[in-house]
């Protein structure tokens, strides 16, 4: 066996964890995977779940990951004009060899510059947002172009993990992953995407967004701009 | 609005994360949820994975639950011989409205005496165990049978919350909680049971699988044969 693949996945306060641990139970059950929690400091951050979760490996200490893949939730628009954060993805992103999210985690992606000219998805709810950073919008599950590969809302993180298993180790070593976890799903409801939920039930979640999605379109819309004047680099020059 | 549910979850060393972490997401998602993690005291669980979970009450300081819930994962085993989980798990199954499991944690409510005559699942691997305590095995997704849901494995644990954030709120709740997940699955192999995965696909998985199989069954056995003869208490007076 080779030397460990590190694959790295950005943690953050208000991620929705499973957009992590999807991903991360996947991904830990291929050969000789080293997995990293990346954040600021050691502290445990919060998901937005309550569920805390603590880094292993400071922004400024990660080595050279060879997969970087950044969760989504509330706690994204913080990040998608925090400096650090898309330095970080900038320079990881010059040595990786996949750069992943999992829903709204592309747009901290795209907040970095990372998917400009990119096809890429993201959770239904914030699609609209991925041209504001020069992405092509996707209404796919998996969105592969070139090394980048992004996946629709939370549970999506899932499929994109086994195709990303796939990719970096074999077609036999995902399936065995995937049989593992009996990964054979019956939803119980026809109601995970809008285009299949009644139209009352996509009602509700877009007034209970509502607020939220305005707030989140604005830092984008920040970001976006502080992005086109290159604003937005930690270390300007 | 009435007083929140509590819903409590099993923690335990070598748990597999992802049959905690995705009915937790999808439960936690519901209105006015409590959850709760249950160990014996607060010092942090590693999962199977490597993720660290601090449980958040003690067995013995546990409140009376509304909904309890029993991961899977390797820890299981240790847990079929444990008086205290027993225990545990017998008081709240005397006042709670579900008693659920998710992959191997079947093995737990059975060994605990709770599924005698009860139709129950469990991860394909260990379908054959059921019956050892009593319980009859049924090969399917989410198995509902009065007040016992439990879930095949792993990945199945979000289809059996979304049944039971049904059955706890309403159908139009739990719809709008799948919505907002995006779950709408589109695993990248047809390979998530035995029946579906290649042979030599499920042949890996067995053959890698095979010496913790035989520990799991010797397990199983005894824990079995404690039950039968009452002598698993904690207390046996």
């Amino acid at each position: 066996m080779a030397s460990p693949l590190h694959i790295g996945f950005l943690v953050f306060p208000s991620m929705l964890q499973l957009d992590f641990t999807g991903p991360y139970a996947v991904l830990a059950a291929g050969p000789d995977a080293a997995i990293h929690m990346v954040w600021k400091d050691a502290l445990p951050v919060a998901s937005s779940d309550g569920l805390p979760f603590t880094p292993t490996v400071s922004m400024a200490d990660c080595r050279r990951l060879d997969v970087v893949c950044v969760p989504g939730g509330g706690g994204v628009q913080a990040l998608l004009s925090d400096a650090e954060t898309l330095e970080f993805l900038r320079r990881q992103a010059a040595g990786c060899r996949y750069l992943c999210s999992v829903c709204t985690g592309a747009l901290v992606l795209g907040a970095a510059g990372l998917l400009r000219g990119y096809r890429a998805t993201t959770h239904w709810l914030s699609l609209d947002l991925l041209p504001l950073f020069g992405a092509v919008p996707q209404r796919r599950r998996v969105v592969r172009d070139r090394n980048r590969i992004s996946a629709a809302g939370v549970s999506a993180g899932i499929d994109m993990a086994l195709t990303l298993a796939g990719l970096l180790w074999d077609d036999v070593t995902a399936r065995s992953i995937q049989l593992n976890m009996e990964y054979a799903p019956e939803p119980p409801y026809a109601c995970g995407t809008p285009d299949s939920a009644p139209e009352e039930v996509v009602a509700a979640v877009m007034a209970r967004t509502a607020s939220r999605r305005a707030a989140r379109r604005k830092a984008a819309q920040a970001a976006a701009a502080l992005l086109d004047t290159g604003m937005n680099a930690a270390d300007p020059v």
